[in-house]
């Protein structure tokens, strides 16, 4: 190819299109057109793109007309229907749902840790992980290439950016109507306040609410099988032992997880915490003694996942525990998605 | 003892002791005196126990005269102080603080778990555990005393009111002055608006905040320890393997806990969740297709421990998956020890 690769964003509307607006921006610009593409009724509005207003188009067969690769983050039904359809004209599809995470004929990229699986995509589809998973997966990734992965127990402080701009606009009503009032401090006094949960489970406002995502056999949400099997797909660890607990905690945006990580060889702390100072993508953090540890706040906007509280477990030398901070919108979607957009754009341009 | 035994409340005045005194006031009445002990300079308030106003003393030795037993909640270094003097007197301490928590002469008591340890005490003293470690141990008691116990790996979720009075008012104020703004959505912009972190190491409200308590060797934090060493001695398990992270949000109250157990023999779901709904001390709320799961508002100001998302873990069949949330200042701390006073009171009259 010896023009630039043209660029289609299929969902430019939504919270994570919004940052991806942002980063084409930001990034090199390594793209010929860029067509924003959403649902009907966004159609004909328009936004900013590398300084230029762009309209949006609708959703549509034509919409993929001359397009080279297609970065789609919309719900996962519209991404079932419409990437393949997409691909069938030759687009290269960068899908951030979970509708082919788990296919065996679409890899499952992040670009700091397998960024050759992008090239074999049978079907013509590429697809980013959950964002959860992509708060620890960098650094995980670095520690495992060193000591080899055998387990990983998770729990998650998830932001309430991660149901869009719903989750965000409910967090804020919510704690607006409680602020400054002893609410909290009684039995269930927040469900009685509080009479619209938004796109959450419970109360979100100085709450904690243990599910994401739908109920799956065994007690077990969508959310934290996929923590389990997006991670044995990336790191080509079929075997790996995974237990993940996701809670949505108070917090606008940023992902956090803390993370008991087992490997099959003895770790030390000083080790592990240089393994993360080089690893690619990630950011080590780590110094109680000076007050320095990443808090969700001091990581949004942010491209690398964060890691602080880097220990030894005291009755396990084979065992790291680890905090770990990740903006949800852009590495934990809109900026993976375009770094592997950029990965396929490199490979059609090379 | 033909009379009924006198009860001194040292450290009356604070979060725990105006809790401890609510309490009093709705458990069965089978104490004679109760007497109001804080620092001197409140001394002279008057508070209403059991209906009826009584004057805070001073704390001196003359304030333990005739006191059978003294329930301590203030800082370690009061306690080290003053719990040996009142011992001294023959009053037996029920000591909340950390000061003798790992004294091997000094039990260290959950009712539900191991009663029987509070009457051996070869220095008078008889501790209750953090609130932390008491937001899993009676559920977790009663899963070792089916399946031995031989792994815990701890996340948790801590309330503001865990700094006491302080803390509290620490998250309300800072709320309240970013709720409504879009405060949270930049890098930092949390730190530059909040100016008073209060007693957290940097700002709780819209944050998580990976740290509680002192730096202790390998980057642990103090409470990470406790959770590690209390729950060994309760249990009875010298070498049991804990790993616990410990995190404050901006929760007004309730700890709760995401806990990865792994025991001795093999667990199955129903089971645990038959084991859990018997247990005293324990509610199970745990139906996840109901929406049914605790939240640490639902738990604020009742006596048990939730446990919810009970999960057989994947890829372990002995290990398990719960989420667990208990009032930090009600079982956390005065419902504890009074129950170990009540203990100790039937004793001392039987």
């Amino acid at each position: 190819m010896t023009r630039r690769p043209n660029l289609a964003v299929v969902g430019a509307t939504g919270a994570v299109g919004e940052v991806l607006l942002g980063l084409l921006s930001l990034r090199q610009d390594i793209w010929g057109e860029v067509r924003l593409v959403a649902s009907p009724r966004s159609a004909g509005r328009k936004l900013v793109v590398r300084g230029e207003p762009v309209e949006v188009l609708a959703l549509d067969e034509a919409a993929f007309d001359g397009v080279d690769v297609a970065l789609f983050d919309v719900p996962d039904d519209v991404s079932a229907q419409w990437a393949p359809i997409a691909a069938a004209k030759g687009v290269v599809v960068v899908d951030n749902s979970a509708a082919f995470r788990m296919d065996e004929d679409v890899p499952l990229v992040v670009p700091e840790v397998n960024a050759a699986s992008a090239r074999l995509r049978p079907r013509g589809i590429v697809a980013g992980p959950n964002c959860a998973t992509l708060t620890m997966i960098a650094a995980i990734g670095a520690l495992h290439a060193e000591y080899g992965l055998s387990e990983l127990v998770v729990a998650s402080y998830q932001a309430a950016s991660g149901e869009g701009r719903s989750g965000v606009d409910a967090l804020r009503a919510q704690t607006a109507l409680v602020a400054g009032t002893e609410v909290g401090e009684q039995t269930g006094d927040l469900r009685a306040v509080i009479a619209d949960n938004g796109p959450f489970a419970a109360p979100l406002a100085f709450n904690a609410v243990p599910w994401t995502g739908s109920l799956m056999d065994g007690g077990w949400s969508s959310e934290e099988l996929k923590i389990r099997n997006e991670s044995r797909k990336i790191l080509g660890l079929s075997a790996l032992r995974v237990s993940a607990t996701c809670v949505r905690i108070p917090v606008v945006r940023t992902h956090a997880l803390a993370v008991h990580a087992v490997f099959e060889r003895e770790v030390t702390q000083e080790h592990a915490q240089e393994i993360l100072r080089d690893a690619p993508g990630v950011v080590l953090y780590d110094d109680p003694a000076a007050g320095e540890f990443p808090t969700p706040n001091d990581v949004v906007g942010t491209d690398p996942v964060w890691v602080g509280r880097v220990r030894r477990a005291l009755d396990d030398p084979t065992a790291l525990d680890l905090f770990l901070c990740g903006d949800n919108l852009r590495k934990g979607a809109a900026l993976n998605a375009l770094q592997i957009a950029e990965l396929v754009a490199g490979e059609l341009s090379g």
